[in-house]
């Protein structure tokens, strides 16, 4: 028996659950692009061998290690380590026990359609986890690990990746990007340009960040013109490592169009570390539209990934650090904020700003309202918490009628999971599907245009957005 | 072969998809009351040809030249004019061959089914339209435009309407209006009192506004009982062309109940373009009371209709003018805002205002439980954006519950699309029908009671809120 | 023929319909867990007989007489007492005839299928109310009331109640509570903490509330830690007389941890009356987070029910009093708010924080990636204007793929309305089973889980949430 129901997430009348299979039929073989997400480049640079299946499955998954500590298990039993170095656990078969223990939770979660899509699909598994035969599944993962076929580049070809993005630091030296190229493997493996660290002035180190930034460039990166000159040979940088776009973690979707004069004050002000919190929030903004003018330059598309509070509990950060599943989505406002980058550059036409939200209240209200009217503008597909079925049915009824499709810019996995990749395109092509087989079952959409909406949505779109 | 399914918005379940289909039946014919829309009463008036297939469906359609302009057509390039007078596109057959070549565009959105709808019912094509057709589809319904029974009264009484609803500024003469009521001819436009540019302090040209007010009325409107005199005299005239209802599109849902000599200093204020923002704001505020106690008065129906970013893009107005499609949704509070009007009239049996929202987070959580409790309110059927088959089926299930079906006030088109009334009424009572179908086929309404509501919903409400 | 559908609230589909049934039908016989609402426990210290069908069903129920007060019924022709002490309607067949003229107005509500569900269920009724039959109606339950098994303990057992929670406020002197357990009466009707009335710097009479807090637990409540020791005192007789959990009905979810002295400087500003609005605010959120300190000593399961704007309407709050209908949700903030409370007690895995909302924006936002999270924080059902189908059907999609089924808190009914305990109980039960039949049906988890998650959700979470 089949650890997945061939017809999952399909519509349950016939007719439609019909249509929606032969929909998904005609897409599911397509190659995957992830043009945005946060693997580790340095896999495919060295192709070793993944460590142990608590290492590819739970300690690095904030999805599933959040869920487990939310009903009482702690960080250390699963092996997340610790600010002070103290013991946490370290047998990767007990973190595993623990896991399996919880796997009840799971129940009605992405997670757990990701996960039992590459038991499946990627270890041959025909049962389902349980606390009973961890150590069954435990062995046979284990197992195939050790086996040539599970490296990561192997993984990578038998997944259908035809490119992946992974995201680096402005400041990176994309060694393992450069590794990869030099290798003569064929897998498009490319970077993308995360400048947080340097635009940011509430980032840790910021003044410091940005004199290595000046060391690296060569610009004189504490003048605003050499500021700007730096990211721009960074960004060349990044290009000549496979770079498509640029991606922009703020915690509100806050832009600003500054004079000159007014933006180099605020520079150094940040520069001085004596920034006011609202200044901050400025120049964060300011750099936005700088970027995108940038982009105008370069070609390089644009993504916003605002609205996240970031290391929500000072409990976690304090004991762990960040980035411990601890991110809870704000309210976000988007017809406010843009509007002084949109008023700079939002009715340029080879400009691709691409945005995302926590904030699903946006989607009909402020998003597709804009990405429908304004040329620069996409929507990033469903994100984070939202990237599931009914993320994604929430995120096409409450934009299709506004926006179409074709202001929206396909998938994105978003995930340092590498074996749910396909598990979540998977998902996506679905839900998509049954989306497309639901309008074309009431009366919405000829069946002949379904089929090459499907196919846009699968491909063609992410491929036209991020200029693969 | 039909141009759209008959069957089109059913749900997909055959049981209740025979129900709805004959819910829908049982109202298909009923005439349409359009009380709140923006057709031009010219047209019944003067009852000339529609200029060209470009005139009747492009140029005039924010909906359908932002949706162009968003995958980079120009304004120019679709004809709409430029505010320096520069040259734009003059060749209507040109404009129909661009807006042909995006018709994909369209896809999964209400306006792809207005568009099949007109085409199919009010000009008799079977085939959709695509680029390549283009011509052959201009040239059909250029033929139409050019027989008597093409012309605006004639397709007004084809399309079955009892009432339309045009909306005119304070200041309007009604030459129009009365005209159509000297030339015999039958069928019923009237108007509607939309007195922003007199009420609102940060309208251009506001001061002169109110000069023009005075010397309209014979009252003093440079004091504030001649200015609410002046008011009353203007809705007056208005209910002497028909008109039953107000209207007015404020950029919040703020409402004030000021003692009188506060508002007499603000509208002093306002007189010499000396209020602030948050004083304009207050000023609209108090208006809207203003406005209620004299429908309590006269028995005209108030509508509001908050919280759209007029003229979001500074490049368009600029380029433009205002009204190019470039109209944003923004978060709208209603509790606190609309408590002074409330407090004041809000318990009055004998009061009706209809809310309008785009922002649908405030359906469940603020319209349904307000419109549930106050006697005066009704809420507005889905605005704008809105005005869909997943917009009707949000509002019905978000607010059903909490107000049920007797605090809603029927549907509205709110259109300038004349050929678009017939399909937007279907469209609705189609969403509607399925929605009804859909409470029966779980046990949550009684087959009997749903076909007296699908009626309530199609024609009695909106006849009893706008008092027609 | 039978007043409700048998297969109401389930899928139409019919494979899922039967499945939706079949796990309803493993839970439909399972005792009523009751762990927060309202009902008057002098009904089960008494067990007198309830006076008539109006009293039962319209007057003490603001569901019922705000719909009917919002198509223009008044609150004196529906028996509702006015402040003044002027008159109102008291024949309660009056009352009846005038709620059944308006019975038309609850379809498609929630209200109308627990009034069926009472009418066939509790009564034995086979046909609808309606204008038309309202006396029948109304001499059928009087002859029903007369009898001893209508009796209010009668009905508990028959209504299969395990345990009920009603809800008192601090200075309560429980003498009912005290009354059931030395009746020899096995019913468990146990007590709430709820102390908005000591712990609300606004709440009318607070300084003298406080004053009575101190005679009554012997504790000089005007200082600071005799303050917190007299909660203690009240905490620990609540305890006595059954409770298992406090209950705090705050305007919002904001929370403070203030150092010890500043909380003491703040208690005097409020036992003083001088506290601003944001002080009170903050005293308000100070005294969430002691609370929470609390239950950490003593295991009281805390909940939180915020963001109500109590007696929205000035004219009735001065005409009737308070809690007449008019309480009107407001958007809700859980991120920033809860975070002072969540750095001091969140991570504690032996604390329950139980959070609610009418704000269903924060569902997906807010609410269920902070569940997905602290360990410490359970979310409540659907609340008030949201337990219905839509609503549990809302809150299903909205949380479970982010938190799972596991940090819910099983059903509440809430109610004040005795009767409508099991056909609250029965809707919830149904629209849960329909959810859990549509994710079997679309491959999103196992049959076999389903029937668990059903059991889960109708009993143990419930149990476990509130330790009973």
């Amino acid at each position: 028996m089949a650890l997945t129901d061939p017809d999952r997430l399909f519509p349950p009348e016939p007719r439609l659950r019909d249509l929606a299979r032969a929909l998904y039929l005609s897409v599911a073989d397509l190659p995957i692009l992830s043009p945005h997400g946060h693997c580790d480049p340095r896999w495919f640079a060295e192709n070793a061998r993944f460590p142990n299946p608590a290492e590819l499955f739970v300690v690095p998954d904030h999805y599933v290690f959040r869920m487990l500590v939310s009903q009482g298990a702690t960080l250390p039993e699963l092996g997340v380590s610790r600010s002070d170095g103290g013991p946490v656990e370290a047998d990767p078969r007990a973190i595993w026990r623990r896991f399996a223990a919880g796997i009840h939770l799971f129940r009605g979660t992405p997670s757990a359609m990701w996960l039992d899509h590459s038991f499946e699909h990627v270890f041959g598994l025909t049962d389902p986890l349980t606390p009973a035969n961890a150590d069954v599944v435990y062995d046979r993962i284990e197992d195939c690990l050790a086996r040539p076929e599970f490296r990561p580049r192997a993984l990578f070809e038998r997944f259908g990746i035809e490119a992946l993005a992974t995201t680096e630091g402005a400041l990176d030296d994309l060694r393992w990007h450069k590794m990869i190229a030099e290798s003569g493997w064929h897998g498009r493996v490319i970077t993308t340009y995360r400048p947080d660290a340097v635009v940011d002035p509430e980032f840790e180190g910021f003044a410091d960040n940005i004199a290595r930034l000046g060391e690296t460039t060569g610009e004189n990166a504490h003048t605003w013109p050499g500021y700007l000159n730096a990211h721009r040979a960074r960004r060349a940088f990044f290009r000549a490592h496979g770079a498509t776009a640029t991606d922009h973690g703020h915690p509100t979707a806050r832009t600003e169009n500054l004079e000159q004069a007014d933006a180099a004050a605020l520079f150094d002000k940040a520069l001085r570390g004596t920034c006011t919190a609202e200044e901050a929030e400025a120049f964060r903004g300011q750099m936005l539209t700088e970027m995108a003018r940038m982009s105008l330059e370069d070609g390089m598309t644009l993504q916003i990934h605002p609205g996240s509070w970031r290391n929500h509990s000072r409990t976690v950060l304090e004991a762990h650090g960040r980035d411990m599943g601890f991110d809870i989505p704000r309210r976000t406002d988007f017809v406010g904020n843009l509007k002084p980058l949109l008023d700079a550059v939002g009715m340029e036409r080879e400009l691709t700003v691409i945005l995302f939200t926590l904030d699903e209240t946006t989607y009909g209200r402020e998003l597709a309202p804009l990405a429908g009217a304004y040329p620069a503008l996409r929507l990033g597909p469903p994100w984070w918490f939202f990237d599931s079925y009914e993320g994604i049915r929430r995120y096409r009824e409450l934009t299709t009628e506004t926006c179409g499709f074709y202001n929206t810019a396909g998938f994105n996995d978003d995930t340092r999971a590498f074996c749910s990749i396909p598990a979540r395109h998977d998902v996506a092509r679905r839900s998509d599907c049954a989306y497309l087989a639901t309008l074309v079952g009431t009366g919405r959409l000829r069946e002949a245009e379904a089929f090459e909406v499907a196919h846009d949505l699968t491909h063609r779109l992410a491929k036209e957005a991020y200029r693969l």
